[in-house]
């Protein structure tokens, strides 16, 4: 079985700077032979990394909310429908092997604190979610990066120890 | 259809006060007529809230992260047996009209962001979840109380409005 | 915890004599003092079932698609918002003690299955799901019935049972 | 975005010509470069078609009830995580463009009424799930073949439509 990265951020295309560093993330994802799974859609954060994974010969898996592929990223290989909005966000944790996070709204809050809550290390990328979480996390640590470079060392560090 | 409201706190039963205090919004709650949902396990504010609402003559529903009912609070009404873990987070805020959150681990942590995301109003009750969340969230707004009176106050103002 | 009898069947309105059938069958539930649990919509077997059961006072949980109540029966007590689709159908039928099945299309016939697998008591009321069910089912019993009064009775024994 | 054939069917190991069979649909499907996605598990036709997939140099992506690995497949190349057991059927389906589905339990069952109900061509491998499903669908055909080879050509039939 192959190793998944998963990628969450924002899914707003306002912050050109945001989506140029998501990416650069997807392509060095890429690049390193892993898997990079996220929310699928065909907006912000989510298509960006898609679009660098994609054009660097990566497999790019989409985890969508909804039911059909209507509002998927065309930078996907494989679609995941859930039919389930946000109940999906559970999914696109446990279904990583380690999670990077960029900038985000409640949605990419979310599934933050659930995939510590599943025991999954969290790569802060460029963000920091606060005290509560560094205080409540139970189970998963929370890491943190300011490049797409020290990023991916992170992810190569706790996926060569799984 | 009967206005709920979500209790949503820490699964743990170390800390006595908190018991205490969710055991008396379980109270407060059932007094004003609403019905409490809650996660649905014996332990922590979940039990302790059901245990509140339940002995003051309220209807308690638990949507457990069980596929049976085990682990479940003796103090429940009915409970939603959803077998999904902590997917089950998302329909908890969904089903919930207003949420109240108190201490917590990542799991309230993500049901403080999801019900954001799902457009809910938080009521923090002695907590504050961090920057984080009061410039993530998107729809719903966050409220801060520091007494179970203020905060079935604000609860009963959102409801209100409803 | 009170014990929950799970309808399922047609959300269609066409058929006059299975609405009357759904409506008489929750009445009955709501005499024998259980909580009435189906889809929650405001159509078919779900909501002639709903006002049956709340007509007689009985306690009635809907366990919706959607993830609003805006298509959910005006008979409900409580309305659980899953927000997935027929992804709801498996928590309608684990948090059924036992299901009552009635005419209904592909959905139901889903139900029936997930029922079935769960371990659950399947009583059909004038319905036959066919061969399938009979050679393929697992854990579950399947029973079947042609009159409310019947169906209610076995009902009974599979609840005294548990 | 690449194709999907979903193969559902038995979990039991019991039937060597079962396994066989799914063994050599799992090859015909990555023959002709579509995606295997099935239920991810290491037993029965789950296992066998990843195998034959695999061993053909197809892409597998297995959708686990689970949420962890441990009863995984060790021919998948992607698996999907969802920790909902039986509530991950519905996602099997949504995320596949057409369905095969061969001998199986009350879970393949509910998998082929979901298929139906969200408007998926079934394709039935060697076995007839009764005149239920014949009259009961409402949105999706139901598609009957005795080979491997015309189970491929009647979904090759069907994406090419799409």
């Amino acid at each position: 079985m192959r190793q998944v990265v998963g990628v969450m951020g924002s899914g707003d295309d306002g912050d050109a700077a945001l989506l140029e560093q998501a990416r650069q993330l997807g392509e060095a994802i890429a690049r390193r032979g892993w898997v990079l799974l996220n929310g699928g859609r065909a907006s912000g954060v989510m298509d960006a990394s898609a679009q660098g994974a994609s054009a660097a010969g990566g497999l790019v898996v989409g985890v969508l909310p909804d039911d059909d592929a209507r509002r998927a990223s065309s930078h996907l290989d494989v679609c995941i429908r859930t039919g389930r909005g946000d109940g999906r966000n559970v999914i696109n944790v446990l279904s990583s092997d380690v999670v990077i996070a960029l900038q985000g709204g409640a949605g990419t809050l979310s599934e933050i604190a659930l995939a510590l809550n599943a025991g999954r290390t969290v790569i802060c990328l460029d963000i920091d979610p606060g005290d509560a979480f560094r205080s409540f996390r139970k189970a998963g640590p929370l890491r943190f990066a300011d490049t797409v470079e020290s990023a991916v060392a992170l992810a190569a560090e706790v996926l060569g120890a799984l």
